[in-house]
């Protein structure tokens, strides 16, 4: 349990970052994963804001998406850019600092601190690249579970997250249904589909395309898989948004010109913002990473045997949250969710937000839906007897 | 103009194969293209179905979408497949060879023995590459429009394409009013949208990533950029279906294993299928047409100035089909060429084709689609007086 932050490497540079708050779990027994891997003594790294109350019933974990991490409400350390949920998380916000201790960690198999392919393998003395287990929804979130024994915290008053923020949501909610007051999955799903994994297979190749990318070992090549990884960046982030909204930010507008090049130059406004998004995120995020996250979500399936049994006997109560022009995450993956939570009698409300913004609209300014949060959240804290 | 074969080469193992009839175009004078150059002498692959009849006024031309070819109606050389559009075009089919004469050219900028990047540039003596001016859509359509003229064809009883070659029949009804009798844009749209040119994007990017592709100069360095193009095709293959096709054909479906493998081969049937899509493709494709017909279609916008006013006056018959599931080419976009064409009082008939296929329906069997076209067809046939 440390107070401590670590050095990491970032991006084409190799840039050395301090990320933040890093507690080393599993150090009296290992953790079993579900590829059948055991870990030990590895380490996870989180961020907290606001002061846990005497009880320790005040605790609040939100969870991140695939390309998120532990900054979700304080500026990142190497980006310099606000935390991805700024405008829900803070005093006096939707989840609000004055009266929640939140939490926020790096998953397992992530780049920002936590134990994942960029950490040194003590065998080899090398990083793990792909040597790194694959890792599940499930190893996630019982990865979280032990730091949130550490902080000697029993039952969190809440999870929150989406996309795969969603998902682990969801997980901690019938993994550890007595630790979990309530819970919000956002823009998420109950099994990842069969579009969202062939998407994902789409960014791994146009990874696995770039020479530099050396079959994982690019640290050991001293190289970084720029181009592939921003390519698959570039497509991801297509997937975050909708037509409309791209219409309505780019239309055809052309970047810098005034007419057409007759050439393969970033001519539209639109190229030149992707090329952009890619070309910032490799800075940030590690190409390995990027396999193992996007393989955890491709995994997810809490379908099998039946949506419904998973909850069977649930006290947790848990909002629903979708985004209307969310292709990638539609409105009826969250129905799914909540007719199986209905089915079991559970305590659930559902609401489906209307906006242009796609998938992204999680991460975003939307009023009505950071309104709901703070509702939600407000209603259950006064159940919870949370001052 | 002529009823020759050429060869042309094919794919990483530069396979020739014969490509079928060629006409030699613009002998007299030079093509002016819309990027300033002038082409002349330039060979146009096409393919002929049906007999024309002595008033020269059953002619019928089908244009292909971006990875078509002018083997519409008959085995492709290469791949040794049906045609694309075998089940429209035949005897008794909806576009009637023993009525019609059907004709199928491939696009300049293309592959299959049009002009294009893998034609040899006689002044270095190398293949152009990306030293091949960019030709737009209304280029394809000039380049047409001389074969026609060669055919001794004045006017077209039709002119029929889905996807870019719906641009192709918009550019025809524009460009050459009193050329068309009638015109059928499929799954179609008057400009490409951001989102649309934004997938264009990624496509051309995972190509540059690839060493192989030598900045298009890849017939010279001996290689070909397999692993890219291949990757090209592959998001752009999930943007032809929609999640609900995908979802029916494979959902979480494992390929030829009971369990999931805890790495990175193909487990899920849908990624083994989308690797297999991809390895086809780059056996008949070229890497650089890629480029150039994709940005072709970027670049296509009838809008600017209005899109009405570029239909007034025409006395073409419209059909404009859509379909239901289709995300990249909406019916709102379908709806937006209806509202234009009934804004001049043109005669325009238009349908959605209810279909869970996605974009990719309006190559697919779809009865209702088929019906429509065949009922369009006869009674435009009827009005022009071919028997």
């Amino acid at each position: 349990m440390g107070q401590d932050t670590i050095l990491s490497t970032f991006g084409p540079a190799y840039r050395e970052v301090a990320v933040g708050k890093i507690a080393t779990l599993a150090t009296q027994a290992p953790l079993l994963l579900e590829c059948g891997a055991e870990i030990a003594s590895f380490p996870l790294a989180y961020q907290t804001y606001g002061t846990l109350n005497a009880e320790k019933s005040n605790a609040i974990l939100v969870c991140h998406g695939l390309t998120g991490d532990q900054y979700a409400a304080s500026d990142h350390p190497v980006t310099g850019k606000p935390g991805w949920w700024e405008m829900l998380i803070g005093p006096g916000k939707p989840i609000d600092t004055d009266r929640f201790f939140v939490i926020a960690t790096n998953v397992l198999g992530g780049c920002m601190g936590s134990f994942g392919p960029k950490s040194v393998d003590p065998v080899t003395g090398k990083p793990y690249g792909l040597h790194f287990p694959v890792v599940t929804i499930a190893d996630m979130v019982r990865a979280q579970a032990l730091l949130i024994d550490a902080l000697g915290i029993h039952q969190l008053f809440s999870v929150l997250g989406g996309s795969m923020g969603g998902m682990m949501a969801l997980a901690w909610a019938t993994l550890f249904p007595e630790r979990v007051f309530s819970a919000v999955p956002i823009a998420s799903s109950a099994r990842h589909s069969a579009q969202n994994i062939a998407l994902h297979e789409i960014g791994r190749q146009s990874i696995m395309v770039d020479p530099d990318w050396h079959e994982g070992r690019y640290l050991e090549a001293g190289t970084f898989p720029v181009k592939g990884l921003s390519v698959a960046r570039m497509a991801a982030h297509v997937t975050y948004l909708s037509e409309e909204a791209l219409h309505r930010k780019f239309g055809r507008s052309l970047q810098n010109r005034d007419q057409l090049s007759f050439g393969f130059e970033a001519d539209f406004q639109v190229e030149s913002y992707l090329r952009y998004q890619g070309a910032a995120f490799v800075e940030r995020f590690d190409a390995n990473s990027y396999f193992y996250i996007t393989r955890a979500m491709d995994y997810f399936d809490l379908t099998q045997g039946g949506l419904a049994q998973r909850f069977k006997g649930t006290k947790t109560r848990f909002l629903v949250v979708s985004f209307s022009s969310d292709w990638l995450f539609p409105t009826s993956e969250s129905r799914t969710i909540v007719r199986a939570l209905s089915a079991v009698a559970a305590n659930v409300s559902f609401a489906e937000i209307t906006t242009d913004k796609g998938h992204d609209a999680f991460l975003l300014d939307e009023p009505e839906f950071a309104a709901i949060v703070r509702g939600f959240l407000r209603g259950a804290a006064d159940k919870r007897g949370i001052t």
